[in-house]
């Protein structure tokens, strides 16, 4: 892929007022995002790639903010020659809305005040961010995509596509997610909320930007980074090994590998992420509770789930396949065999990627008989 | 059970020194230790129970230091008539090394300061607190008991005691327990740790004993209690439902059940226990790594453990039973069917009341059959 065919970091602001789930209204709403690979001239190879929690627009390698290539998120997913081929396709990642990587969320000004929102903020559901997506592609003058794609609250947003909008995507990709969260989940959230609430620097969300409340967002991490990873693959990974010594310290130190590789990914997060946002994600994903209607055409699915992902099951991808069978959706299912516990999705390429690729493959092959009139 | 048998709160201040394994030493240690039933004349009913993270001596109903009956942490398993029968058995609990319910611990005053240890406090392995009983058991004329038992860091001292002290008794029983936490388990225990340090009421250790850092400590316990349950078991327990609500509130309040659950547990959790102890117990049991010998002649063995405990589980159990048939130990073992989580072995009184009721019985006819020069 020449560098031609990679935007870079855009940023669009919303017309007129985003309504929100909740209740209130948001105006001039900023969404930033990137785009990878070419629009045809029938519009009709756009593939919306939504990320999770803590994603970016930047899906793929490509410039950054200051020209500088640096990698994307599902490099090996996507991008020239992979499943999501962007020599292809018309690739299309917007940051959330309330995520804290260029659209509006909490870190915005609040326009009535003219300070940032902190927890002014209204909380944002999945199906918020789909709505400014939705904007988004409008303003792209992309109507109808191939394909909406994501993995974990990426996914939710997938399934909230197919039930908002169905008419405006031939296929959606769903992976290692969920239809609603179970009690565990939303357990794990709420400890890493409790974290950041209880973090004197939180300071009710209105810290300032350069001094976040780093040791309550750390420990959400920490927590986050547990239920990203399988128990066999911690095992395999980490074990019991120590540190840099060979024995106990019979002091309060960083001793385990698994210890130190947590505070690592603690501190690294404090420095890429907010945790405002956080509060809002971990929220939108609770909150997400998926009844798609009966009464109209779905899109095309493909599920996945991962044998080791004990955060969200290959028995909650079985409910998102019953439901969709249910309301008469032509669905394709596969549980990927993988160690990586939910962390899966970022990680399994090769399995994931022929999946993905074949799927999407054949659901740009019909789309284009069907264009030319052709039987579907 | 008359409540004669039942001797209250005991403490008992061990003469000279105890020798810690990581090298470091205590003298005057304070034992807190109840005990129930009666030693009978060849003191050959003695069962010692030990606890759990947050246990403590009173394992059964009976006088609290105000004289007034409350429950016990084992009410159900541990009774007149109940598997660990007091009409039969002399029962012992006694508080934990670096535990806060009257044995050493870090609250307690350094001799050589005056002031409270805090962190100073020497960090404790199980095999010290197993030191400990065994000292206690000197002086209360128990030279050999009937068994040890013990659930989850109680099931790590019945297996200290096989490995530390074989010829002190006839028979150990560990359940929901495991010869080495893994990677993950070490983890949980980490976020816990980093909660209450982070908390600034921490103070490093020397906070008063009025102004504990609650929210570190409620933030550990919410953590542990997510690793107590099991997912099915949350699941039933909580779902989704929504307290005291029919809607969200598009608000960060508690919503869910299970956050209300979680955030009760972290409060009450912080009116009886100490931060400092809770660093000191998930260190301990870090750090155990059982290694039995091969020379001697380990006790009888039972090993239970829990279809759905997912912190210490039934292939962790296996371990164990292979660890001790390679030394050449009798080991019965079994795995309860349960919904309950870790938990289980606090809860599933009747199916593992059975099981241990007559291992110990069975254990109590052949000890009095060899006492009485019979065959063994």
């Amino acid at each position: 892929m020449s560098a031609a065919t990679t935007s870079g970091p855009q940023a669009l602001t919303l017309d007129g007022t985003v309504q929100l789930a909740g209740g209130g209204s948001l105006v001039g709403v900023e969404v930033a995002y990137e785009t990878f690979g070419t629009l045809d001239a029938a519009a009709g190879n756009a593939v919306l790639v939504c990320h999770a929690l803590s994603g970016d627009a930047h899906v793929a390698s490509g410039p950054g903010p200051d020209g500088v290539e640096r990698p994307g998120w599902w490099d090996g997913m996507v991008g020239p020659g992979c499943a999501i081929d962007t020599g292809r396709y018309f690739v299309i990642c917007a940051n959330v809305l309330g995520g804290c990587s260029g659209t509006t969320g909490p870190a915005a000004l609040d326009p009535a005040t003219g300070s940032p929102w902190g927890l002014r903020f209204p909380l944002v559901t999945v199906e918020d961010m789909v709505d400014v997506q939705a904007r988004l592609l409008d303003a792209l003058g992309v109507t109808r995509m191939l394909a909406v794609v994501g993995g974990s609250m990426g996914g939710m947003q997938a399934l909230a596509w197919a039930a908002r909008y169905p008419e405006r995507t031939d296929a959606i990709i769903a992976a290692a997610t969920t239809a609603r969260l179970g009690a565990q989940a939303i357990a794990f959230n709420e400890v890493g909320r409790a974290a950041i609430l209880a973090d004197p620097a939180f300071e009710g969300g209105d810290y300032a930007a350069d001094s976040q409340p780093a040791d309550g967002l750390a420990i959400a991490r920490m927590v986050g980074h547990i239920t990203y990873l399988s128990q066999e693959g911690m095992r395999e990974k980490f074990g019991r090994r120590l540190r840099h010594r060979d024995e106990h310290a019979f002091e309060f130190v960083t001793e385990f590998e698994v210890e130190s590789y947590l505070a690592y990914q603690g501190r690294r997060f404090v420095e890429r992420f907010d945790a405002n946002t956080y509060l809002y994600m971990t929220k939108a994903m609770d909150y997400f509770d998926w009844q798609p209607p009966y009464d109209v055409r779905l899109p095309r699915c493909l599920v996945l789930s991962f044998t080791s992902d004990w955060l969200f099951t290959t028995h909650q991808a079985r409910e998102i396949v019953r439901t969709l069978l249910e309301r008469g959706a032509d669905v394709s299912f596969a549980e990927i065999d993988s160690p990586y516990g939910h962390d899966a999705f970022l990680l399994e390429t090769e399995c994931q990627g022929a999946l993905i690729g074949g799927f999407l493959d054949r659901a740009y092959a019909e789309r284009a008989v069907c264009d030319t009139g052709g039987p579907r």
